[in-house]
């Protein structure tokens, strides 16, 4: 029987070994591993075996660790957030059709805008999003929008914080970002432009549930001298047919 | 320190815990998972406390608990079949658009066909693959072009088994899935008319790497009644474009 402690340390470790594994390193050594778990080798050896018996690690043929298509299935198969994001899927598609550029469903996780998907046509134009990755909610369309609908305690913890400017238009003084939340709950969207890439603007709606609370935002990444207004328009109407797809899946 | 056997128990223990989770049973209460993992009760409200403060389940308003984003993002973002899927995307798109029907990218994965992917249209027809959802090898157009191109080990493996019959038309005798295996390797494709559902058609075709190895297959779902001719030109043709994107990547 493990103790509660071997448990607790267990789990962390567990959840270490994962967080090693990036977009831009997909495939270590055990040894690897260790060291960037802050880990002994011993116990890095061991705990990359035991996922590797459970599939949620793979072993490649040169002895290379990958995450395992299992943690995907597993993590994929029963969660809600992604059920949204299947309802949203048809939606976005249609968007991506008529406007042709970056489409992207986004929510809100630990203070940051987590982004569950994108869709991207053969011409979209520049864009450093990626699927499961994040964005400051300060500077992103995506993450004002959601910042714009969050509680008070978010927003203020986020505020209270060093925002990082990405390009000489990203806001970050408090004050004037909560003059920006204010202007995008009275007006139901999001543009900013220039705020991520000076070459692009961004453009978000929110997405609510049955109780009217806004759970993710739908945005669309623009070339930076295009209108914003026909994206918006689509991003609305968009908006409006996933919420009604949820609305019949209960 | 926990010890080797704990450690061992512990990682079992917790994919234990996240297989009690489905498509159909997202939220449960620590009891409940215990039950279906069986585990002690002490056992999992530790292992599930230890997983909440990973951020890999989370715990809502009513004491449910459901997977965590933080699982999903750590499975998804270093993912090398993710990027497959990513890759694909755009040209899975573009036979949505074209054929209208269900358009789907899947894996060979423990000896049962993985769907990465799948695009609806509104109007798409009946279909019961769902995204991280598995169906038999044997039984689908997905399922049989992996099947047509694993090695020798996995198809003696995957037909010494019972075959189970989804429908009248299903191929269940192992003589006959070999001859099928043989014509879909000389014709570089898979047509399965009604081997799942009486009421649809599967085609697909594989999906090669840098090596010529089959990596995936690209499949539609048609209506019985359509010809299968007109999909199969469109999933060759995206079929090759994922090939060459995934080709840039290197």
């Amino acid at each position: 029987m493990a103790n509660s402690s071997s448990g607790d340390g267990m789990t962390e470790r567990l959840v270490r070994v994962l967080e090693t594994f990036t977009p831009t390193r997909t495939v270590q050594t055990a040894a690897e591993i260790g060291r960037r778990a802050d880990l002994p080798s011993s116990t890095a050896h061991r705990i990359v075996a035991d996922l590797v018996g459970a599939g949620l690690l793979e072993r490649d043929d040169d002895n290379g660790i990958r995450i395992g298509m299992r943690l995907w299935e597993l993590a994929t198969r029963s969660s809600a957030a992604l059920r949204l994001r299947q309802a949203a899927m048809p939606f976005m598609d249609a968007v991506q059709t008529r406007v042709r550029e970056h489409t992207q469903l986004a929510i809100l996780e630990q203070d940051e805008a987590l982004f569950l998907e994108r869709l991207s046509g053969p011409r979209s134009g520049a864009n450093i999003t990626r699927v499961a990755g994040r964005l400051p909610l300060h500077a992103s369309s995506s993450g004002l929008l959601l910042l714009a609908y969050a509680d008070r305690g978010t927003q203020d913890r986020v505020l209270a914080r060093p925002l990082a400017r990405l390009t000489a238009a990203t806001p970050a003084d408090p004050a004037a970002i909560r003059r920006l939340l204010a202007e995008i709950r009275a007006r139901g969207q999001a543009v900013a432009p220039g705020f991520i890439e000076d070459v692009s603007t961004g453009v978000a709606v929110p997405v609510r549930d049955g109780t009217r609370r806004v759970i993710a935002a739908l945005s669309v990444v623009l070339p930076r001298e295009a209108s914003p207004e026909p994206a918006l328009a689509e991003l609305h109407r968009a908006a409006r047919g996933i919420e009604a797809a949820l609305a019949r899946y209960h």
